[in-house]
């Protein structure tokens, strides 16, 4: 992955796709119209050359042994790449970024080669006191990868895995695939399709994330129905850790105990830098389709969503859109005369089938008895073929929204099928209610929309995002704020902090309550057994 | 569970099932002729009544104390209680048993009504230096519940969970059950079924195992490839534990952080006590079948069930025997007469499909088209029909044949595809050669047979039984030197020293080389976190 290629304070490429093309200035009309402007601000980033990044608090000689570990290219205190790794990619990281406050820009960026370099930067690192970032594709939403040091540390070290790349092994007796955690999902996906395998992990983030970061984070990819969320595919890694390299249980089950493997998913580097991991793998889909129904209700497209998981027809994903997203996205894609009606007073559901011919047949003539019988209309193969084809588009245009005065942020829950309708209820109305009370207009108008993105038996993870104006005068305290209430009341009606997103620093506070005490004091015994120093990413994930 | 109904030296109810029926004769003469003996001796169980136990370490006054936690009626040192509790139900344990071996019997057996009691026991034994065996139906076969206790500890209770047998609630919205530990398989079952769902785990020990055992042993169904292993249908549990009450994490899935109950199953006790558990549950299904295919090789049978699995053909359950367990199994249930002709030179595969007919049909076509194409032979409905329906018969032939100078055991495992035909034949030859070396008799024979017995993508679990003349001079040593012989030989393939029967005492020796230095000291510091005086469970699981 060439980072010179890759905006240092936006999502993605420098040259990002023009997602809105021709319906681009009527969109843009239009969302001016929706928040009471005649038309929106422009509000750019600070370029990067009016940035002044503070020193390094590593002089040369503490540089020269980094190196003496890599070599003297791979340890770097470049501007860009401190200005690059001194936060994730959440709506939160890119105001400071934009805003030029780098105040946590990593003391330097160093690229291991391998799990010997990793181990003895792990060891350099625990003798002089200098805490490391463990960094995959650096695309965190909750502040996972945000350097910062504890009191009596020297320095913080971004430790980014990017030349750790290497597809390792494919196996197609046990269809298990070992990979260096640093390798990003494309060059992943294209090594797997060759050998005529796939992970079939797609996350949103997937062009700019990485193997161990997935792990790392528990993340899920779009069709994780069919190919599993990163804690089910993740099979065996090998970590380094301040007690040495660790290599984890492999075994398909077993009943040796617990299996402390289940701890690495979702460490969020705090126990050890993931080196390399088994995953297993499936054969490339000899046949994928993608199906529009429409609901009159969201509950009904949610009871549609169960009854599919509860008769384990063998779906790849379900996203289910309530009616403002359905009507937002609509909007998106036909542009601002589409928005002339309003709502449309629908909720869209794909449903994805991927697999052998005979089981992709079999699960959309079953799905499509069981989504007719509640109530769903069969709108066929155009709308997600649609989305298959634009689904990675939709974060870019986070940037130009901040270039225009607007702020867009999700957050995401997982919740029992009970609990769902009132968690959807209840974190809408918490959204529109902290944004109109943290506009910088008398009661301003959000958009607030949600997907049931990920489903199982007895749950499934709701995703919400929100638009609102941006506050350019308090605008990290107006997100605060937003964030705080939204995630108060996911905790509030039963659901998660996060179903794929992670902890980070972002979700911390949440953390505690959600776990209860006795989990959180095996989360710090696990920590202090791992790295008593607390070097790895401190002030991530433990309560 | 009324435990005057069922043998305290052996397995299941006092008044066994004749389980070879008229072929009985015929079946142990065969028996004698096999191993060389003109017929088999006698070598009956001491009875109870024959046996002085080693007396009760608690004096008046701290039995006292116990029955103000509990109630008089609930705490007991009657002898056939301490016999029962001496031990589990492996052959290991049958031996001490059988020969008035009792010096593991508890000091006393509690039985606990409910959470806060079962609570209030281990705050007493913490106190008090009193060490606990948590126990549910006892069936352990690898020693989880033989009584120990650590120097300094003034007597060891069993903590039998039996009274706490409840269904406290079924939600078939979220298809989610929530019972108390100690409820047996066979009530659960019944009142799930009776509300139109059902866990769908069946272990061989189902009859006489509860709930919190299933999960603290990490055990497996006979249908766990629709259902489950315990790991995968449990989603939350309650568990007694010095650190106080603990519940744990129960969404269906998360990212905020490791999930600490992926800790739990698989912790034999040692951790806390489970009290009560939230389960995953499926519909009743509407349709079963269980069918029969023939593989004139062992290796083309199992080719055939990695097929099915790795192209996620719905099936309940995949049991492949090899030719040797095809051919005991059809003398055990065909009579003397069918083993004239030596073995059949083929291997029995069972297929079961359980849930909607749609599903069901499907996934049993799908099977056909791939077990043909892999060499199978269709045999239809009948050995699949009479399997479902003897099916827990078969553990009840150990108890006659310890009578008769036999011994038998089993040892199972689970390793990934590409090892498994080496793992099998490695491990047959090395129980075949330590049969022969510690048989009472020059190159005693021994019948070593197995199958596949649960199997997943990237691997499957392997079931070996082995049958055995007696060294009744030495039969405890006997009885440890072939299960070392094939425990060395499992690890040295490549397999997990258990799937699905747990460590206890008898796998401990093999847990430090299969688990790694890291992984052991985590384990020992979640245990110093969540039982820092070592009361839980003392001797098992932790190396």
């Amino acid at each position: 992955m060439d980072k010179t290629k890759l905006r240092w304070n936006g999502w993605g490429l420098c040259k990002a796709p023009d997602v809105l093309g021709d319906n681009g200035e009527g969109i843009w009309q239009w969302l001016a119209q929706y928040f009471g402007m005649d038309a929106l601000p422009d509000t750019p980033a600070l370029p990067l050359n009016r940035i002044s990044l503070p020193s390094s608090r590593l002089d040369a000689s503490q540089l020269k042994r980094l190196a003496e570990i890599t070599d003297t290219e791979r340890v770097t205190t470049e501007p860009r790449e401190r200005a690059y790794h001194a936060r994730g990619r959440g709506y939160h990281d890119l105001l400071h970024l934009r805003a030029g406050k780098l105040g946590t820009a990593p003391d330097a960026v160093v690229y291991p080669e391998n799990a010997p370099e990793t181990q003895a930067l792990v060891a350099h690192a625990v003798e002089n006191g200098i805490a490391l970032v463990p960094y995959g594709g650096g695309s965190s939403v909750v502040g996972g990868v945000t350097p910062s040091l504890l009191s009596g540390q020297c320095a913080v070290v971004t430790v980014d895995m990017a030349l750790m790349n290497r597809v390792l092994e494919i196996n197609k007796t046990d269809m298990v695939a070992h990979g260096e955690a640093g390798i990003y999902g494309p060059a992943l996906e294209e090594q797997l399709q060759e050998a005529g395998v796939t992970l079939g992990h797609y996350p949103q983030s997937f062009e700019y994330s990485t193997l161990g970061g997935w792990i790392a984070a528990r993340g899920a990819g779009h069709q994780s129905n069919k190919y599993g969320k990163a804690e089910d595919w993740f099979l065996a890694a090998s970590l380094a850790t301040p007690r040495g390299i660790w290599r984890t249980e492999t075994f398909p089950r077993s009943a040796a105990g617990p299996m402390l493997r289940d701890l690495v998913p979702g460490s969020e580097g705090a126990f050890g830098i993931i080196t390399d991991a088994w995953t297993r793998i499936h054969a490339l889909p000899e046949k994928k389709e993608y199906r529009a129904w429409f609901f009159q209700e969201f509950q009904a497209g949610v009871n549609a969503t169960r009854t599919l998981l509860q008769h384990d027809i063998p779906t790849a994903m379900v996203r289910l859109s309530d009616a403002n997203e359905t009507f937002f996205y609509s909007v998106l894609h036909g542009g601002a005369e589409v928005a002339a009606n309003g709502p449309l007073g629908f909720c869209l559901m794909l449903v994805g089938f991927e697999g052998d011919a005979a089981e992709v047949d079999h699960g959309c003539a079953r799905a499509e008895e069981i989504l007719c019988a509640c109530g769903g209309a069969d709108m066929g193969a155009g709308l997600g073929a649609m989305w298959l084809h634009t689904r990675f588009e939709t974060p870019y245009l986070r940037d130009p929204m901040l270039d225009r005065g607007l702020g867009v942020d999700t957050i995401e829950t997982v919740v029992a099928w009970e609990n769902l309708p009132a968690l959807h209820e209840r974190v809408c109305q918490a959204l529109e209610i902290a944004i109109a009370d943290n506009s910088p207009r008398e009661a301003g108008k959000g958009i607030v929309m949600a997907h049931v993105s990920h489903s199982y038996r007895t749950g499934a993870s709701l995703y919400f995002t929100f638009v609102f104006q941006r506050d350019t005068a308090r605008d990290v305290e107006q997100w605060r704020t937003v964030k705080t209430a939204a995630s108060d009341a996911i905790i509030a009606a039963g659901g998660s902090i996060s179903h794929h997103h992670g902890v980070g620093t972002d979700h911390l506070p949440w953390i505690a309550q959600e776990k209860g005490a006795v989990a959180c004091a095996l989360l710090r015994s696990v920590k202090k057994e791992m790295d008593p120093q607390d070097i790895l990413n401190p002030g991530k994930l433990i309560p």
